[in-house]
């Protein structure tokens, strides 16, 4: 893996920007008064405002924009349901146990603490070094045995306590609980969104008038019990994820709007870059799909999409890339999947998985159910077929054989090809045949059945649909959108903010009267109205501390736009200071343009530029005037 | 109760739209291939778009407007937090089981089906059916034993066996789990959002500098483990909520902008007229309050603006009426309460609870935690007020204790006056006072410390804020509306439709081109871009079938506009049709000021009705000029 890219933003200062993220509720542990739990966090105003206008933008970008078929379902989810996904029986993480105290360690976690610990020891020797560095690397794609190979072989113990660890176990991470009253119907929280979405295929399918390719999308929390949560939001107990399950044609691939992003420059980090030890490269979209890096056009077509996407909500173009799983570490359900990552000060995190799910999980529900999970595909050209079929004398199995009649009835006509041959070989030879149903045998004489062999034309095809899935993990997009856009005044530590885009900011726009003077009043109660109804949302600050202290603290929480009421505001025409946070630039504006203009920025219809072009720059207020 | 007013929607035939919400995949059962689950929904794209469109307009309606701070906290709550809150304790239904099958049945529910089918029986006397009809009417207040009595007296079996049923049994609503590996934390699922938002008082104090009143708000899902759910989606194991905290304080409950709703007419069932069988009463909100029939104006503005807001999703104002708890009916932590119920074909169901929750949450998190939740109040006169404060010697202290000194200087600083009393007089009787913390006795003489006693003035006050808690159970909202907007076309049962408001309906217009001919294609998919840059969502149907057909089916998901492309709209200059669902009249609009239009009607910025004067009457599409 890219090590030497890890430690790029080692100049950050991240405990200064956990402490406004604290300070400024932004977001905070949950239940805080109560001790806490770790993984869980609660978003106060301004993280809960910021993330709303994230989802609101990936449900103009994605959903709306696509026409894609957005869905609502149950986060508890039974059991039989995620036993089909694969859930119950391979999403485990690998934990030992300290065999005294009885703490638990996520083994992949401490070895890498372990081994990063002895690689950076001078003692330790280059040999044994490198054999560290080696094993980090392929630590994801290792089995429990490998693991615990490790663990003997380094004589790893307790980082705590010192103690003896038990053998590698597997914990399944998913929160169980019981359904209703009688406790028999075992249940979880749904590990993912996406298995809401399988399992509605059918109806998602004859919405769409029975048309592939279509997409279904989900916006939801789900629940994942980490064996030891540590890094903030980025890995956490229960999180909002946002979802689509792109269902398309098995053999054709190919995206109408790819055209659309060719041109789209990305970072991609290949499987076989991070095996050979190269660093990622950079293509645009186009060109990756025509070189076969990426496998076709839906999966780049996403890529790309994810691409400006995130750099839209604020995630920084120069710490976004996108990874290849490699072969053994990819999970039990994909068979490509590339990962958009974001660099942080914890290293590279992945935000957004795209992930080839094939056919994997209509081909388990439809195995679990019996409920045929397909589509009906139009043939180029119409296909003669060969058929058998069973002819049956209904007069005659009804007779002999009463209520059975049905279900023999049922099961000749549901016996593939190669069965009904034989039925009809063995009836011809013997004249008799035994047909099984559930464990009862039914005698079959030649009077009751024959076979008819023939040809058919066949117009359509049933296809087992094939799985796009873009899956983004908003805590985590969040997270990085924070990191990238934490920022100090040059000069003045002291004066941290984030530089978050206008679209996605918690609130637009501050309204600040200049002093408490009562004339102001007026003007700002009808400035925040007004704004209200051009879809700004707004704060008054009218507490006292001078203009630039209040600038200060309205930058802490994100607000891009501010606007000042002095007493040059209460002449005829009367006017007021608009003020961009980044630049902390300000032009003079007249009131009754004002709330459009602020409106237009916050939505990107306009850039400041071209604000500070049209209107008279301005430069300070006149505080005198009020003595 | 109200029990005439229940069967007043007799007419209304639940079962046909059932069968549209379903097909039309509004919602349906969760995991319905598997089976199902009872008591759990998913909604499919036009149910989960009515719902985000049903949400936004809440935010925009109580956050925005009323600068709410809105948060989203953890779904996952520890048991110590629900301890307190007295949800682990309090939060059960009553249930009986059949002593033979083990089925369970919800004991209130039980009662009412079985004395509701003996009031029904010709051969029951008129005494006994009086007695069932009181019983039912107190139901709701009854206790475990009153409801084992009935339980006897009417000799109930289980309706399904005729099995003896056990003693009735608490069985508490909450779902658990257990967070984190060890198994030791033993957690629940949220009964509801408010405890969240309780937890985080202070910081959300804080965020509000201070200030009081302030209202936090939240969106998000709560869990409940009904014992045996039916009623579609009015009775649910899995629902979103939306719910608003209004913090103030205990002696001023009124509001700024109450005079701005004062003049809402609303239906009143107070608790009066329910136990004196008279029926619901109309009043202004403003009167209700002025005679004291609502306890305070912030009660009385909120309950207004819950009226609003449902009229404006869609609630028919003649099916909504508010319904206050009578005493032995509230829940745990109310003090006074009223419903906002709506007229269903299930009978008057509760919607939206808002309540006055008092002091008890933050009392009770304070009492757990040793936190105080509490608000500073400023006095209107600043008081003056005795004071005992300890006089500590730390030199001497420190000396005597070592590293025990912090530990003894805290707890005297901690001590009550009345305690400080006792100490002052223990040490001058005998010169020495022992002081215990935690178990431990510390021997304290007189050099130590002593007592000063004297005044001081006051100028705040410590206040514990009340709470008034509006409670939007959506599902039931959403459910109401579905029923309040369901209609048939005259003359065609058949063509069944959902008249849902614009502002809230699933897709705002169809884009219809007359026939496949591919002259008509550019026109659509321009229109439907340029529908789309107006925040417009847009759905094409250019399937086959004619005009009507088609029409009818954007009917059942309620698009409430649609435009048809014919051979008029390829000539300059270019037009189409723009037809109103609800009335079913079509105007000719020119095509470059249709978007606009559409917008503006979507959003109710225009009436139809306006539309429908500027523009001419259009009657019928030519559809022979095709040939």
């Amino acid at each position: 893996k890219e090590l030497a890219l890890a430690p790029a933003a080692a100049t950050f200062d991240r405990a200064k920007m956990e402490d406004l993220l604290k300070r400024r509720f932004f977001y905070d542990q949950s239940f805080a008064i109560y001790g806490g739990i770790t993984g869980q966090f609660d978003f106060g105003p301004m993280g809960c405002a910021f993330k709303t206008n994230v989802l609101n933008l990936w449900r103009k970008f994605f959903v709306l924009e696509e026409q894609m078929l957005e869905v609502d379902c149950s986060i508890l989810t039974p059991e039989p349901v995620l036993k089909a996904s694969g859930h119950v029986d391979r999403f485990a993480d690998l934990m030992v146990k300290d065999l005294k105290s009885g703490e638990c360690f996520r083994l992949d976690h401490l070895i890498k603490a372990h081994l990063e610990k002895v690689a950076a020891d001078k003692k330790t020797s280059a040999e044994t070094k490198a054999d560290c560095e080696d094993i980090v690397v392929k630590l994801d794609g290792m089995t429990k045995d490998e693991m615990n190979g490790v663990l003997q072989k380094f004589n790893i113990k307790s980082p705590l306590t010192g103690n003896d660890l038990t053998e590698p176990i597997e914990f399944n991470l998913m929160f169980g609980t019981q359904i209703g009253p009688s406790g028999l119907i075992k249940g979880f929280l749904r590990p993912e969104t996406a298995q809401g979405i399988f399992v509605n295929f059918k109806r998602l399918l004859e919405f769409n008038q029975g048309h592939l390719p279509f997409a279904a999308a989900q916006i939801g929390n789900s629940f994942r019990n980490e064996i030891s949560p540590r890094s903030g939001l980025i890995r956490v107990r229960e999180f909002t994820m946002a979802e689509i399950e792109h269902f398309c044609d098995p053999n054709n691939k190919s995206h109408p709007k790819f055209e659309n992003v060719a041109d789209t420059k990305m970072l991609f980090y290949s499987a076989c870059c991070q095996m050979d030890g190269k660093p990622a490269e950079h293509h645009t979209i186009g060109d990756a799909v025509k070189t076969g890096l990426v496998a076709n056009e839906t999966l780049g077509y996403f890529m790309a999409r994810i691409h400006l996407f995130l750099v839209k909500v604020g995630v920084d173009n120069a710490k976004l890339r996108f990874r290849q799983h490699m072969g053994n570490e990819m999970a039990h359900y994909a068979c490509d999947c590339w990962d958009a990552e974001c660099l942080t000060s914890y290293g590279w995190i992945e935000c957004v998985g795209c992930a080839d799910r094939s056919a994997y999980d209509l081909t388990q529900h439809t195995k679990a159910t019996g409920v045929k999970l397909v589509a009906e595909k139009k043939l180029k050209e119409p296909v003669v077929v060969d058929v058998v079929e069973p002819i049956i004398n209904q007069g005659v199995v009804g007779k002999t054989f009463k209520k059975d009649a049905k279900k023999i009835v049922e099961a000749l006509n549901g016996l593939e090809p190669n069965d009904l041959q034989q039925l009809e070989e063995v009836l011809g030879s013997s004249g008799e045949y035994e047909l099984n149903i559930d464990g009862n045998s039914f005698k079959l004489t030649k009077g009751m059945v024959s076979i008819k062999k023939g040809q058919k034309t066949v117009h359509t095809a049933e296809v087992v649909p094939n799985v796009i899935e873009p899956s983004f993990g908003v805590g985590r997009v969040m997270y990085s959108v924070f990191e990238h856009n934490f920022r100090m005044r040059e000069g003045d530590e002291q004066r941290t903010y984030f530089s978050l885009p206008p679209p996605v900011a918690p609130i637009k726009c501050s309204v600040l009267p200049l002093s408490n003077k009562p004339e102001f009043n007026v003007f700002v109660r009808k400035l925040s109205q007004e704004l209200t109804s051009f879809d700004v949302s707004n704060r008054v600050d009218d507490s006292s501390g001078s203009i630039g202290r209040r600038y200060a603290r309205t930058d802490e929480i994100a607000i891009p736009f501010g606007i000042t009421i002095d007493f040059d505001s209460l002449k005829e025409p009367h006017s007021a200071t608009l003020r961009d946070r980044d630049s902390m630039s300000q032009v003079r504006i007249p009131l009754d343009e004002l709330p459009k203009v602020v409106s237009d920025l916050s939505y990107e219809r306009i850039t400041w530029a071209a604000v500070a072009d049209k209107y008279p720059k301005f430069e300070q207020q006149d505080a005198t005037k009020e003595a």
